[in-house]
């Protein structure tokens, strides 16, 4: 069963029901425009190498199914057979509530960068919490572009030698394979809340959990709607880099269901005042 | 210059004079028997991206100098240029004085078994006591096998899924060396837990600065003063909470001066559209 999320649709998605509790709290491998069917081959084998199960794909060039893909993983094919395929990053993650951009490069993005070891333990306290995560894997010539990277919550890179800093795709999931297995024995420190520290050390939230992906981008869309209305958004070839940021704020915060419900309900609010007071704005 | 010590003498071997202190203090990748060329240059390329420098091979199966060892290598060229081959295991290790045999079964031999990471720390430890030390990677098929394990003082085997152990040579390799470069003690990303803390070093922030508080503050304002007047913070009894949750998500996000620039901006443009429109709200 395929997982498929509508961007940009108030949707909860559901996971496949075939996914058992411990799978569920692994993280989803992003394989984000892959080129070659070897690469995708070798980084199942390093998912099988460390026990990661949850491959995504997000429209590999070469197509799929992809027979070099399937030899190239050799006994890991199992994962290959099992991957979900999706058109676009906001479909392959709709569900999951954390998300890292894997990037030796850090952009012009405010983003926490975080080491694999690092990751591993966060990625691990959110799943003890219920949450769902991903981390999302570049093409291999040019990496993960800055509208890919926009999307997550952080980034994640290997503390490499910076004179020769090219890891290869299947090279950096086999590091954060390695280091998710290390974190087996990382204890649950109960709810996590995002990023504020002391929230982790077990803050009760009550009645809300982490927005999902599919949450946010719906709210993106109704705010950026609104603002494209006010001409806030111009000129038009800054308006990329602008939405960027503002999503990155987002995803920085670590919004709740209950606070994408709050901003939803302020950018209604705001833009609301001229129609009830009968002015239309297209 | 080429080392080669005896073997089965305890004798300390003098270095070649053009490796400097910080190259001496490094162990030694001894690839033994290694069969594909590719396989050699990937290894390289590994040692590259950890800053390990100190190649050798002993009977390369397909001789050597080896093309296709220098093409997989790539920018690590360099590393197979200086290599140093040897004829047996025994000569490859005969300066060193502490030498791991990398194999993921371990045999009917009773050695200290590390893992990559204790070993890193243990021969960082060692290089900084001035001992020299080597880790044995064994052929691709095969492993090495126990006479080669025999030579060794400890046996490094990465923890991986028993279900599916098998490791690339390159990647053994790049585990160790990833592990190497973590154990540097003037380091690396650390452990980075959140924004408020002084975790504060993870976060790349190109061109602005954080916040003051009296900045945020204004925010706040303004951004309550446009919400009171569209009746969103009703009923009074609840705006406290409200505003409250609001302001906690601002200071989650760690917002920068450009961020709550930005934001101003937002809440101006979505408060404008009526007085554009000639609309007055009290």
């Amino acid at each position: 069963m395929k997982v498929k999320g509508e961007s940009g649709k108030r949707k909860r998605v559901q996971s496949a029901p075939t996914v058992s509790p411990a799978v569920m709290q692994q993280p989803a491998i992003v394989l984000v425009r892959p080129q070659l069917g070897e690469n995708i081959g070798f980084a199942a084998r390093a998912m099988a190498n460390f026990g990661l199960t949850d491959l995504r794909l997000v429209a590999p060039r070469d197509g799929w199914p992809n027979d070099k893909a399937h030899a190239a993983a050799a006994g890991a094919a199992f994962l290959i057979d099992q991957a979900r395929i999706y058109a676009s990053v906001e479909d392959a993650i709709a569900e999951l509530n954390f998300v890292l951009a894997a990037t030796a490069r850090p952009r012009e993005m405010v983003k926490l960068v975080l080491s694999p070891e690092s990751a591993a333990q966060e990625l691990r306290q959110r799943g003890h919490a219920g949450e769902r995560s991903g981390i999302l894997f570049g093409p291999e010539r040019s990496g993960l572009d800055n509208d890919d990277i926009a999307l997550a919550d952080a980034i994640l890179t290997a503390p490499v030698n910076p004179d020769f800093a090219s890891l290869s795709l299947p090279q950096a999931v086999l590091l954060f394979g390695y280091e998710w297995r290390k974190s087996e024995s990382v204890p649950s420190l109960g709810r996590v809340t995002g990023f504020d520290g002391p929230a982790r050390e077990g803050i009760a939230i009550p009645d809300t959990r982490p927005a999902t992906r599919a949450e946010l981008f719906a709210l993106f869309e109704h705010l950026e709607g609104e603002l494209d209305k006010t001409g806030f958004l111009r000129p038009p070839e800054k308006r990329p880099s602008m939405t960027r940021n503002i999503r990155n704020m987002f995803h920085r915060m670590g919004a709740t269901e209950q606070d994408v419900r709050t901003w939803r309900g302020i950018v209604a609010a705001l833009a609301r005042r001229d129609k009830a007071k009968g002015g239309k704005v297209s």
